[in-house]
């Protein structure tokens, strides 16, 4: 496969994993998906991503316990060995004026690029991740010691897929994409 | 180079291309960067991101000419073969609602996976692009007939690259990344 095809098997592969096996990630492929994410193009060059690895088991418990939202369980996050938290450090400028005029919060975006950058790294060393936006800000900004200027904005769990999970079904492209105008 | 080499090796080679040749691109290589934009993951499924892709002369010049925002000149867009316009569809659940409890707007980390899958799938094949915030709302909503219910976020600029830009520099790891906590 040449680096396209090769691209989209990876983009294909990827699935949100729900099912990991209770074994531990080693730093090499941690700091593997952490470069790629670091890599990431943002708004100005601001690199307003921040993440918080999370491996302590005591701290993995409380956000399981204590950080996430009710009304949709997530048991298999208990035996995920690391949960990272992304965060969205903002910069006056970028962050906070300049969406007056385009209205749109870069920060989110950038998050969701790196964040990204990131989930595909580990698809491509085998690992299985999943994008969890159900959480208590709150407590997770004090479970992680997060100084007001970090917002939370995502966690991504990270570990070794026990079996693969299925994809989820896509809108066809006509219904998402159209030409010259809408 | 294995998968995850390969994958890294796309992310480093990835930059904001501000030099295009005034040449247009195959409906095959348009296709495939939104076919990888299509398979992203986001919250609920929901799918937020739309793409209008602006290849008309005249509709591309109209962009150029009234709907940036003044103060970055973007001169090489007005040889940019394709600029893709990306919006966000909110559904009222998940991107009205959710973010009362979580506060996140997850449709706009969901159309920064997808964006972002678009401009990796871009590279893969050669070519080059750049993610553009400073845009004005308005006037691309009414350039492109935009209903009410998309909300422009990004344009994001699509071509063969003149020549290959330099990386712009990053934080060091140790400034993004810490262990357990902040």
């Amino acid at each position: 496969m040449n680096q396209a095809e090769t691209f989209l098997e990876t983009v294909k592969n990827r699935t949100s994993c729900r099912n990991y096996l209770d074994e531990d990630l080693s730093d090499e492929e941690i700091n593997f998906c952490l470069e790629a994410a670091r890599l990431a193009p943002s708004a100005c060059n601001k690199q307003p991503w921040r993440f918080i690895v999370v491996k302590d088991l005591e701290t993995r418990t409380r956000i399981c316990r204590d950080g996430l939202l009710p009304g949709i369980p997530m048991p298999w996050l208990k035996t995920v060995p690391v949960i990272i938290a992304l965060c969205a450090e903002r910069a006056t400028s970028t962050h906070r004026l300049a969406p007056l005029f385009s209205g749109v919060n870069y920060e989110l975006i950038d998050c969701g690029i790196a964040g990204e950058h990131l989930v595909l790294a580990a698809e491509t060393l085998g690992l299985g991740s999943c994008w969890i936006g159900w959480f208590k800000p709150g407590k997770i900004r004090r479970l992680l010691k997060l100084p007001r200027s970090l917002k939370p904005v995502s966690l991504i769990s990270l570990g070794r897929p026990e079996k693969k999970t299925e994809p989820r079904s896509r809108l066809e492209l006509k219904n998402i994409a159209r030409i010259n105008k809408w």
